[in-house]
């Protein structure tokens, strides 16, 4: 994206907020003699790190589990910015960096976590699902990553840097905000008549 | 995110389907003795590859001109999967892996290149601004990305694979639908009078 109007963050509250905001990671590593790879995982921040699970049979997962560098970025598309040269044309977003290694949680930390990603879905989730098998449990692997190496970048609003002979030509500026937003749930076929909707979707119907 | 009712996709027209409904591509690349990289960018398809801008004074951009070997993912999220267990939750999605390099394209392609991104803004948008300066070509590097290693993968729908016991239990199930959506669009102060705004953008205002 076209460096403009970008603002670096560094206040770490607001960098927690845009990470809070999303829901996907692309997380990628390098491959000694191969490509690298990126791979989009689902997170949330838990503190000071964010988690991401996955099958302990996952090559990824068990790379990650020994400690690949890695880098994990999360972006939000917020808007498309039009300026009156192509030029001076971006987009608005909020990105997050990360540089560091994963490290697998103890097992007395697992069930913390796999709440923490369940109540990520819908708020309360975890109180409502049927618990967790010990054999579900042992086919997650859950790693951690540290949000010491993190840094961000905010694009918002209109055009800017635009040349001053432009801004008097007869040509629309501005820009067109993006967001993404839930429909009504759709339940799975066969629901039993008890199996009443989630309060946290109630608002969704 | 958990594989489960994950399909691959290897129909081209669908490959290319998901990547002309994307505008972010997140592009890893791997550093030697330092963290691999992974940057959000702009990007187009055209034809059988996807182009992506920057600044020739950009980092980046000059690893990847090198041929630098890349990883480029492109993730669109179309939902929440609740299951009546935390573990067969999931999220749908279409996403897209792309392996390769990037190659600088010719001078003489960089016309069509610029405008192909221009117009992947809102419709027309090449034909509405005003027209590129040498200057700013020259400051633009636009790169191509052959769509030779591509593949993807979808989830859509409800839960899947759930435990047959889990099936009657009280607990609501379904999946949540997550659409992208533009907002009015919101004009440049000082816009003369005779800047009308554009056709495309006549529907969401």
């Amino acid at each position: 994206m076209r460096r403009g109007a970008e603002l670096e963050v560094t206040d770490r509250a607001i960098l927690y907020e845009i990470l809070d905001a999303g829901k996907v990671i692309h997380i990628g590593i390098a491959q000694s003699n191969s490509f690298p790879v990126v791979i989009p995982l689902a997170y949330v921040r838990d503190n000071n790190r964010i988690l991401i699970h996955g099958s302990t049979g996952s090559r990824l997962f068990r790379a990650l589990a020994a400690g690949e560098k890695l880098c994990g970025t999360v972006t939000l598309l917020d808007g498309i910015v039009l300026a009156r040269s192509a030029f001076h044309s971006a987009m608005n977003y909020r990105s997050i960096m990360i540089f560091g290694t994963a490290t697998e949680i103890s097992e007395s930390d697992k069930e913390h976590a796999l709440e923490r990603f369940t109540n990520n879905l819908i708020s309360n989730r975890w109180q409502e699902v049927r618990p967790m098998t010990n054999k579900e449990k042992a086919a997650t692997m859950v790693l951690a990553i540290d949000l010491t190496n993190i840094s961000g970048k905010v694009r918002t609003g209109g055009p800017s840097g635009e040349d001053e002979s432009d801004l008097t030509l007869p040509i629309w500026a501005g820009h067109i905000p993006i967001v993404e937003s839930y429909l009504p749930p759709i339940a799975a076929p066969d629901l039993p008549d008890a199996a009443q909707l989630p309060s946290a979707l109630i608002e969704l119907e």
